[in-house]
């Protein structure tokens, strides 16, 4: 069956600020050392599958431009703009309906922007084998991670270590981000995965869960599709889209239906959530524009101007040219706080 | 009697880098609100005590232009330029030989270059009654700083509370850096008082000092004084200055000498001896170019450039066109380090 993916790409990123920006967010910068930017390692990745023509980049009118830009083979009208940000069920609903206005049905692959992963070719074949059990039947998928650590950041997905077909284990249910003792249990058990927000099912599958789980939603997003590539498309994309039922896929959908199933992802990877991430997959050594005197398990991200560290420990130091963030790893979630400071002050060019 | 002043210039300043330079140290920067530099304000608080002609500055080559420049009224003569630095007995000596040739015999007043001073007129009282002191007999008079907690960073010294002629103590003996008990003891008894680096005494009796206690000393500037104001003097300095023995005027004469006396100066004093001394001067409040999340006690000193902080606890942040410096309260004393990095690579512009 025809393979297509969907590509979500429409977060802000305000937890890397300074470096993303409100017109340049995350996916669209290069954190590692090879210069590609998030969201072009993440259509690289999926390429071996996937057509280019297949992929559809969803993120909203702001970052078309960019989307154009770093990823210039993928056809326009796959760049599918959501009016206002309305969690992942519509937007994964709306690259639903493009693909099925394309094709009678199709494999969708749903992937995140800002992923990093160490190992292409498991990563590859981990989502071949996705793909097959999504064509049985009407299967939902998702690539789940081996838990390394009991992270309290992230959803879980219990499994059934007992009913494996092979490749995939049948999902027992989605919990919620636990507590650090939680968190703790699930990593013991060994039936844990984290919830990676990365998934495989048919078109005609998701829609169908669409109709039973979220039929409101199910109704804007069939107006949507009969309107795709006609004349009427951006408008009936306006009328509808803001009017559906804020909601992540996690909860309107993959919580209340049956026959899910998850495989382990163990392709090294990484959410890159925050620049705590970029201390787990970048070196930080003392050149460039960087002298670092008795410092030790810091991010320190330099640009032009020199920057000197004294005595640092967990702390997080990024300078832009025009501005510099020094917060505590501990208090890295309050950064965005600086952009609410910094809206409120009407300062948005710093934001 | 005439009243002089020697002021002590010659200072690098590296614990203020990156805002002091070794083309521009601490003592020519302002780090107050009112724009004036720590030079300028010395020179002004003296004033109503010692004509303009009669104030000598005590630097190296480097920042005589300096010194021309913020300090436009001082005679040219009156900025003596070390050849190499030699501790403060060699400075001190260099002023009296440059009065001597001047006066027959006069008060000199020694003043750092680098303190800052909450009111000039306590200031101006107490060295109105220190010069009373010096003028009487062979008298070396220090101003001492009434502790107000147990620092460690200063000597001290210690006086006879039972022989006070009124305004000055006769002093004990002077003591090195304390450790922290010692500290809160001398603090407890209340006959120490900070060793500020601050002395009055007349030019004869200083140079009478020199001779018996520093006799090869007084050999050399001998020489010198014979050639002030000769087509000779620059020769017979650079030949005769390197030689003289490097030695602080506190070991050197102060600590063998009697006739000692102390005032307490209580005219709210700094000596601002790093940045951490501008947390105690200078209000940091979240204006200019700096935001500040969840951030206590810190020293935020910003420039062009949006500096914010998140979490941050007992820190210093400088911000300066080239270079940002980040270091804990703690590890201030660590600053030079960079610099020592800094030339160790060669990147001698941010010197």
């Amino acid at each position: 069956m025809k393979k297509t993916a969907l590509i979500m790409a429409g977060g802000k990123g305000e937890r890397f600020w300074p470096r993303s920006r409100v017109n340049l967010p995350k996916q669209f910068l290069s954190l590692t050392d090879d210069g590609k930017t998030m969201i072009q390692l993440t259509v690289e990745r999926i390429s071996p599958l996937v057509d280019i023509e297949d992929v559809y980049i969803a993120t909203n009118a702001n970052y078309r431009e960019l989307v154009k830009q770093q990823l210039p083979g993928i056809p326009e009208e796959n760049i599918l703009c959501e009016p206002i940000g309305r969690n992942t069920a519509p937007c994964i609903g709306l690259g639903a309906v493009h693909v099925a206005a394309k094709y009678d049905d199709a494999v969708m692959i749903v992937l995140p922007s800002d992923h990093l992963i160490k190992s292409n070719e498991i990563f590859k074949d981990t989502f071949v084998n996705a793909c097959e059990v999504a064509e049985k039947g009407s299967n939902l998928v998702t690539v789940g991670i081996t838990p390394n650590y009991p992270e309290t950041g992230y959803g879980y997905i219990k499994y059934n270590k007992e009913a494996c077909d092979g490749v995939a284990y049948s999902v027992e249910k989605f919990v919620e981000k636990p507590d650090l003792d939680t968190a703790k249990e699930y990593l013991a058990d060994g039936s844990y995965l984290w919830n990676s927000g990365m998934f495989v099912w048919k078109v005609s599958t998701i829609l169908e869960c669409f109709k039973k789980f979220m039929s409101s939603t199910y109704d804007g997003l069939m107006k949507i599709k009969a309107a795709v590539g006609t004349a009427d498309e951006d408008t009936v994309l306006q009328a509808e889209f803001p009017g559906l039922e804020s909601q992540s896929v996690d909860y309107g959908i993959m919580e209340k239906a049956s026959d899910i199933y998850t495989l382990a992802g163990n392709f090294g990877w990484d959410d890159v959530g925050s620049w705590l991430a970029v201390g787990r997959i970048k070196e930080n050594d003392d050149n460039g524009n960087v002298v670092t005197v008795n410092t030790q398990n810091c991010v320190i991200e330099g640009a032009e101007k020199l920057i000197a560290t004294v005595g640092l420990r967990d702390m997080i130091v990024v300078d832009t040219k025009d501005a510099t963030l020094i917060s505590t790893k501990e208090n890295a979630g309050e950064i965005k706080k600086v952009l609410a400071k910094l809206r409120e002050e009407g300062k948005n060019e710093y934001l």
